[in-house]
């Protein structure tokens, strides 16, 4: 196969997932919903991260979760644990969710309106930053013990987020990890990206997540006023 | 695009890298040369690992190194540093190494007969596994940092190598990791998965890793005999 007609079936695939994004897009905003998509190395933390950020997110607003893996449903089973909705996608061979996966599991959750729905994608620092799914934002999660140079070495996932959440800060002492020069990092790849140091296992950080989500609620709530007028 | 269309094409691109890569092994076996495709998550410690082993094993023999990054040289050069031959593959957007990828860089290499040939493959715990490099076998680097239950969430991986490498086991006594259940979550996938725990940062179970190599040497060397025979 030549390497153009290959450039052509990924440009199909990707207009494709763009379309179904785009229908998935139109009905979270009719539900007036907030919506990560997470993504990261495998073990980076995400799920650590949304068990505690649903436990306590969840006493002022509707929060759901779709939780994406190759295999298993451990995840979805311990957000579930945590009193919060959850359904699991397994990809399979798939490296990646996809819009037509996100639409099909949003239906099977419970109506979220005015709330948030975290997208925990698949642990893969590449593929799923090529794919939309209709979400508010992707947010990229990186553990500090996976080394400062990660958002050089994987740029595309780092260009396509809003906001890093560096996780697993209370090794910080443990490790030879230089904050400032991930963020440096990150920030050479994509300016403008917001940065929130945490631990999901002490609960560090926390406060600044909650306060960053507020504010893009806040974004969105503009954005849906001004095309009111 | 029908499911099945995206099959056949899957399919095609795999004949055609699994053709390659047979040309590949002819060459490495025509060079008396142990190959070696490390495959991880981005961080596990791969490059870490390499860096000490190198170090060690190039006194007794001729090695050499491919690296696959995303973008940056950085592993190359940290490997170069070490006093052995290597060369950088930058994928850009490419989550994974193929086999036409690995024939090019070996040209680049000097001649490493009845040596070794390391290729860290892209930081990804998903799509490397389905690629054939030509490799003797694949390596899984594993860091106590990501969970047990990796093994049971990305599980191709963990089918397709013949040792998991466990890293960062200097950090055991800060972290809640079993290594037990992770032995047990892949030798679910693969029985006959071998396992060497190690501390790429401290050296602790290296010699158990060269042992595991020379034992390598010795089982290629002994089919190659019975090959002649």
């Amino acid at each position: 196969m030549t390497r153009t007609r290959l450039v052509e079936i990924e440009r199909d695939i990707l207009d494709k997932n763009n379309g179904i994004a785009a229908n998935n897009r139109g009905l979270f905003v009719a539900d007036d919903l907030l919506v990560f998509n997470l993504l990261s190395s495998p073990g980076a933390g995400k799920t650590t991260l949304l068990v505690r950020a649903v436990s306590e997110l969840k006493c002022s607003r509707w929060v759901g979760v779709i939780e994406g893996d190759q295999q298993t449903s451990n995840d979805a089973k311990r957000i579930q644990a945590a009193g919060v909705p959850a359904v699991q996608i397994n990809t399979g061979k798939n490296c990646h969710l996809d819009a037509a996966m996100i639409g099909d599991a949003y239906r099977r959750l419970p109506l979220l309106s005015g709330g948030i729905l975290f997208i925990e994608n698949v642990g893969n620092l590449i593929c799923p930053a090529a794919f939309d799914l209709g979400e508010t934002c992707k947010i990229v999660v990186f553990s500090i013990t996976e080394g400062e140079d990660k958002p050089l070495k994987y740029p595309d996932v780092f260009a396509a987020s809003s906001l890093m959440v560096i996780n697993k800060i209370d090794l910080a002492s443990l490790l030879e990890f230089d904050v400032g020069k991930a963020i440096e990092y990150a920030r050479r790849v994509n300016p403008k990206i917001d940065v929130i140091v945490v631990s999901a296992r002490t609960g560090e950080g926390f406060a600044a997540l909650y306060a960053w989500i507020d504010r893009q609620a806040g974004r969105q709530r503009r954005a849906f006023e001004d095309k009111g007028r």
